[in-house]
């Protein structure tokens, strides 16, 4: 007895190979732009064509989930697709940044049966050859708890992302999106003004760089392409974060100048460093148990919401 | 036979403790203000006391090299004994900035047999308990060449620092203050920032925190009283890194705002990580052969700064 195929993927890429790999080639079929990715899906014993009205007009007839995984730039070509081939399938998306896939899937009308996810997990490399099955394991996968969700589609995402190894957290898209804004793109203009602030200074400085500089420079590896394409799209919610964090760092300097100490911002940081590590500490025991939601039950978005804003895992039921 | 200890170490905490526990109890002797401490090293098999007249009174008779290893605020205090009971003996430190060390060994006159030293290497923990013999294995231990330095005690210094494990690299102190404040008292003051940053977004956020921000605010989890301890005495060299940094941080913002792109930041804040990385790399490799330098040949002084400058290891001959 053959298990129908109910995840469609297109781009098959880091992502969205590693997703398939993780779910399998009996659940997954897909889609990718160039040929080599495609190519060596295919080697590897999953389904995956370079015809995408076909994909998509077989995952509608399955009423199989889409996860567009393809980088942002492509986005809208893709959706175009969708809207033309499969306008009423369920619809998710990998991308890094969730208010402009938002807006690009209400512009053709695709959202009834869209919720957006992320997950948080990812190394330097691309492509189908850089795919993990394990690559979702034990990482934090978000899935949109927007307005007028559809709760059978918010179901097949938290499901998808649990199957994957992942734990879910549920927020809006626009929370997400000033998230990640401060842990994860503020950190990134970050490393690269200390790379930069050190290379300034020569072989002497490299030669004498230690750990700190290692380990606070580390993301400054990516390709430049890549760092771009993952903060400038969330523009809107990095550009307050980092005017924010130029005060801090302004007041910081202000105080070194005419006290001699860096001042509040020693402790404030180390503050949340610890408020860091105790989260993690928390869910590395294990001591909070997921938070079980019904999609489509009263109050069912701001259960999700409200478990996001504390940092609870979720689960769907029923 | 016995051999002769040549090494008096003042401040048996983590970076001096572990310079006796390196060199082993037949090199050393040392003193330490807290009785604890000196009790620890004593049952460890060291010859470690709480009375510094006598011990620096012994340093002067046996000639040994004198190893400041006291934080920067007990400083003056022990220099100021030193200047009573063994004025004209040599003598380094291994505090983590060098000019306000210099000026104070200055003031008192101490600077005939002065070179000043820094090995980077640490943990974020302190006292005898944490030492470790291996603590300066494969380390970078920067040692002064500033004008005037005596050759004998750069050299003793220099070998103090080989026999402990650690590579050695030189600069003068105003050099090796400028780059510290690049390579690491910046990297402390942005994981403070990016840490804050996180921490203001709640646990949402926190919960969202992954790999990159972990790495990122790492050394926000040091002690600040540390922190401050070690950046704030660096104040005229970290000044202007900081804002340097805070221009770049502004470009970046601006281009973010104005036309969508971080701008050259991401691409020359990569270009810098790529040259660490290749540093690295030779070290690990060891392509380069340290610099051989007798110390007091004409030139030498010039012959270290070079090699500094180029962040090339050398090594004390003849």
């Amino acid at each position: 007895m053959t298990v129908a195929a109910d995840v469609c993927v297109l781009g098959v890429g880091l992502i969205g190979g590693s997703l398939m790999r993780a779910l399998g080639p009996e659940r997954t079929f897909g889609w990718n732009r160039s040929a080599p990715n495609a190519e060596a899906a295919t080697a590897a014993g999953f389904d995956v064509t370079t015809d995408l009205p076909s994909t998509l007009r077989r995952a509608a007839e399955a009423d199989a989930l889409v996860v567009v995984g393809v980088p942002l730039p492509a986005l809208d070509a893709v959706l175009d697709a969708v809207a033309e081939h499969a306008p009423t399938v369920a619809l998710t998306d990998v991308i890094s940044v969730k208010g402009p896939v938002l807006d690009a899937v209400r512009r053709r009308g695709l959202h009834a049966r869209f919720v957006g996810g992320h997950p948080m997990a990812g190394t330097a490399h691309s492509g189908w050859n850089a795919t993990d099955p394990d690559l979702f394991r034990g990482a934090t996968w978000f899935v949109a708890a927007d307005d007028d969700a559809d709760p059978d589609t918010w179901g097949r995402v938290a499901r998808l992302a649990l199957d994957g190894g992942a734990r879910v957290i549920s927020a809006t898209s626009a929370d997400h999106d000033t998230a990640v804004a401060r842990i994860s793109h503020l950190g990134h203009v970050l490393a690269e003004a200390l790379a930069l602030a050190g290379g300034r200074g020569g072989d002497l400085a490299l030669a004498l760089a230690a750990g700190s500089f290692r380990d606070g420079t580390r993301v400054a590896g990516t390709a430049p392409d890549l760092v771009r394409a993952i903060c400038e799209p969330n523009r809107d919610a990095l550009l307050p974060v980092l005017d924010e964090c130029l005060a801090d760092l302004g007041a910081a300097r202000a105080a070194l100048a005419e006290q001699g100490t860096l001042g509040a911002l020693v402790d404030d940081g180390n503050h949340a460093r610890h408020a860091y590590e105790n989260a993690q500490a928390t869910r590395a025991g294990g001591d909070t148990r997921p938070l079980e939601v019904t999609p489509g039950t009263a109050g069912w978005l701001e259960a999700l919401r409200e478990a996001g804003a504390a940092g609870r895992e979720v689960k769907p039921v029923g």
